[in-house]
């Protein structure tokens, strides 16, 4: 069952790197969307790899079929089925990654798990699996736009040591396109650019943060006291390859001021309650509460570097491994639109289970 | 569905702070474990209030009954029932939270979910609710010791902004327990003891961090790509009430390092494969790898503080609410046992779910 | 996982017979429901054995107790539990039953696939465990009459080969409760009444059919392909103690139609679609029709007679097994209640679904 | 979710008649394992339309690929997907289905559940969505038998009012394939076979009953309360198209019996416990007691004839229907393979989960 995620909206993603291809099957979506293949397909090209000259250079054109559940433009109301067939398949280019384990990846634990592994290009390990959660966020985020004028907007703040000023206003899709790099505060952006070009140079990786944030929300997504919003939120994101935390609303940093500091007081807002402060994060008790929903997600740096490094091969002796080809020094700005579709799926199927449980009967 | 958590060992919680009481049903435990109702009354008793006088002056009795499941001191392998009956009823303490709604707490967001609540306490959104995920985890820590020698320890590395030194070796459950705050550095835990202190005579309230580490833990669990083990610890976290964040391994501050620096390279550790050091916290690719699992939460400062805040009543109008009565300066070391538990049954979860998948057949 | 029943309405059900009493947790029941404990125990009343002189003499006093998720008369939205302790409990009643297996019992494999039993009553193999079914269904069926005006009807058409004629007219509650037998056809009524004591007098016992019909049912509820509104009702009906079979609609017999002969072919009902005629039981492709729904459920003749038989020990030897004491010649009356609270379950479930995924967005 | 079965072995099915095609994602399927597209085709090709005189003359070839989850001939343990692209399109074939709904078909319901429906072949109410439970079936069966030994085998005791005798022994596969109507009693077989002719020139249908037997099952399988044993195949068999009832066991006949003639007394079988004869069908208490395993399903007559008949029309206008072109007068000899796949996939699932929960720790 570990590879479907969600309740009433529920996708299940197969394939690896290197089999026949790449896909997602969602399970629930409610009938009559309006929805295309352009319009998945616009979700994965901002995923895809070389975007630009800071991400990898590997092509990979990862074009998505519907193969199911859509009919004259509209959904179903069963099941959507989307493949994308993997490409550039270069027999031999893993050779060495048979015996030898590379270090912080999941050879070891796969190998080790399941007494098998397809090692080419990481197989079901390989972040090519996020496709199909990108394609099936782009059916999730259209029911929300459509739905409810809910605009989830993620970005990155921190590339290594170089950090972003706090982003006040909740930025545009514009602005956070507006640089590869995917900040919306253009002179860092600069900084974050040059940092990942001197790392690639070295053969080196870095890691970073991705805020991600959520307008329009309605008061009462999230299910207590287990599936609380910002639990499932934390599932999803950790659910991603290279992530090592999440922090909701006020955080870390949070747990450094007093009660008296944090607690974010209830003001009547042109006839509506909300909050005067968000260390909340626009959850409260596990439940959305209205205001801006804000999280943040780490990205360690990539594990794959160009260097050589010290490791074990199947036997268990010693060895090294020294990276080739294709390499990608920070995966943090095509996390990006990851980020937002994992969000989308927690978004829907938690409003969806609200309506069910909440809003269904007049009694 | 929100009110239960796991797959194979799946735990039901429900009740409220001032209903007729607590519990909690186990469904799917092996049958044939020695159990007794003391053993799961040991762990309950570290998260009472009222241990010492750094937490609340609230006595709760908490006296846990296994209904079902059980027998002859043994569990059968169907439902295990445990349940704690509400004491300490006080009509009336809580009038004022009829209308008005609590700052950072879940008062305004239940209402508006559920269009209804139980105000007294705080009804379900009381933490009194992890009296169930304690004594369920009462029992996946007894599996996880008697079947494999599994050792889960959680204990506090700050309060407010007062830090433990870096704690090396895994501490024993003694050093953590010498001091009713949990931080097994005593000099540490003096100077937490005195901020909590000095917090209570102002009304006020602080938060902290608490780290956890397993020890002992097989090479295997977790299932990609969704049930990543960290994925489903970070949901499990963040079902707590008071969490703000959870970060794995490195965490938060390891992406500050390039990925020469953060990568843990294999070694031969007397004939098995382990990591030279463990930034990846002993998970790679969402599988345990064998190192110690280590990850850490947020907890933020309590949202009850005997100050008086702004606040608006449930027709909206701006009002004042002063806190009142008994109040817990700090949660946090009576959050240890809880993390504890969420961990175990995690743990638990996952290890059956290793067996059923990869360890069954042998084609 | 196998002791909860339900996606979004779920139940989950704990106890055995002879421990500390028996019970149920809802979770996911709509909030602001009026429901009281009166209205829960007049359900379990007529479940409850010693009803009549044609059931079982022993007198349980079946008492629920809604411990959680109900507040001034209101559903919460948060988990419901309900208790029911258990009494009557004869030390050493059941000293034979803890070494020989009873013939078509599930001692020898509840022995067999746990390593361990309550053989106490049947520990937890006892229908007394369908008290928390009953519980839970008398909250299904209030909201299925309250926010829909939707009817079940349960009743016996046969006792052994004692068989009332086809019932046209969908049948009030008193013309079923209008005999102990359950069977609204006053002449077989009585003389399945004569053929039941009969068997009592022989220690020998009976099954029988039980017929269930639905309406003011929607159109739409069931999730194809593999929830199916007849799927689930199947699988709810062979998870009752006893059932041997299920049919929907025109069942076995129908198999004897040709296509031409069996069709429901579409007619205009005062403006609605409808069908002239109803072998299809009121679901098409899965999914209801509007039409009423119609099932028939088989329970075998009660597995515990007060004769001697053939048996094994716990050791594998060959041995005699005489029935003794308590004895009910014929269960399928007391089951009446209990499959219409299985039915009501499956479909308040489906029409929260149906509500979720269907009725929720206009796009 | 209702497009998924299984918890630990789960399938998820996919696709419409008339899209682009059919498929399968099955997650849990234990690593290690070898399995071959051949074998996978093996099965289908049992369930293909056109495969003698007797069936629909539609000739679907129903290619296999499997896309993911199989490296090198043996499977990953990551999710294996299966897809077989539709071909013999013929557009324009089902134009007058687009405004009529078929009598007893899903067109109106799913009409009115879903507000949209691809109209073309039934869309997703298709029996064609079966291949892929066939698909993922052929490797549940692989790993009962190469793991177990276990053998599932079903076959047509019915056809119309045409009845084999009992059918003692368990048949071999060469029995049931020796005749295209899949009875394993020859003279019988060839009266099938002239009834369904007979019915074919008349553009008429008929239905009937399929026997399923599996032996070599261990004892243990099944997880009371509710997932009993045969709680999961009636609802396996009550999801698939066209069934109408089911029973195991003795089944609605021994509802005529007394309890001293139903029940079935254990003996000592060379050193093993079982019972003297089977009238619980190989399953007591919901849990397999290691005798054969015996349940029988009803299939109504195809849905779709030759003739004409009286339906309305989506504006509700009554009107009259006429069918066309090809047609399966009898679909219950391909329904037999089908039986088996989703027999093996219960059983599968039912003994992961037993060896998770029963069979993985020694306290």
């Amino acid at each position: 069952m570990g590879n479907s995620f969600g309740t009433l909206f529920r996708i299940s993603t197969w394939g690896e790197s290197h089999g026949g291809g790449i896909g997602v099957v969602i399970d629930g979506c409610p009938p009559r969307l309006p929805i295309t293949a352009e319009e998945i397909q616009a979700e994965l090209d901002r995923r895809r790899p070389g975007q630009s000259d800071i991400t990898t250079p590997r092509k990979e054109s990862d074009t998505a079929t519907i193969v199911s559940g859509v009919y004259e433009g509209h959904t179903l109301g069963t099941p959507i089925a989307i493949y994308v067939p993997n490409g550039d398949h270069r027999p031999g280019a893993y050779a060495e990654m048979k015996d030898k384990f590379r270090p912080s990846h999941a050879d070891f634990t796969y190998q080790s798990k399941f007494g098998i592994r397809n090692h080419e290009g990481g197989g079901r390990s390989s972040a090519r699996e996020t496709i199909g959660r990108v394609a099936a966020g782009a059916i999730a985020r259209k029911i929300l736009e459509r739905a409810g004028g809910i605009e989830t907007r993620a970005y990155i703040t921190r590339v290594h040591d170089i950090e972003a000023p706090a982003i006040a206003e909740f930025p545009s899709l514009e602005a956070v396109e507006a640089s590869p790099v995917r900040c919306p505060h253009p002179p860092t952006a600069e900084a974050m650019i040059e940092r990942i070009k001197a790392m690639r140079s070295k053969g080196d990786s870095v890691g970073g943060l991705i805020e991600c944030r959520v307008r329009g929300l309605p008061v009462g997504l999230g299910v207590p006291v287990f599936d609380r919003l910002e639990a499932d939120l934390a599932k999803a994101m950790l659910s991603l390859p290279a992530t090592k935390g999440f922090e909701v609303g006020s955080g870390f940093d949070g747990t450094r001021l007093r009660g008296s500091e944090h607690n974010d007081v209830f003001v009547n807002k042109a006839g509506k309650v909300g909050t005067a402060t968000n260390r909340s994060g626009g959850v409260q008790g596990g439940i959305s509460n209205g205001e801006e929903l804000i999280f943040r997600v780490a990205f360690k740096p990539t594990a794959t570097i160009l260097q050589s490094q010290e490791t074990v091969d199947q036997s268990g002796q010693e060895t090294e491994l020294m990276g080739r080809g294709r390499h990608d020094p920070c995966v943090v700005p095509r996390a990006v639109p990851i980020v937002e579709a994992m969000t989308s799926l927690v978004l829907v199927d938690h409003w969806m289970r609200h309506k069910a449980q909440c809003e269904s009967f007049d009694f």
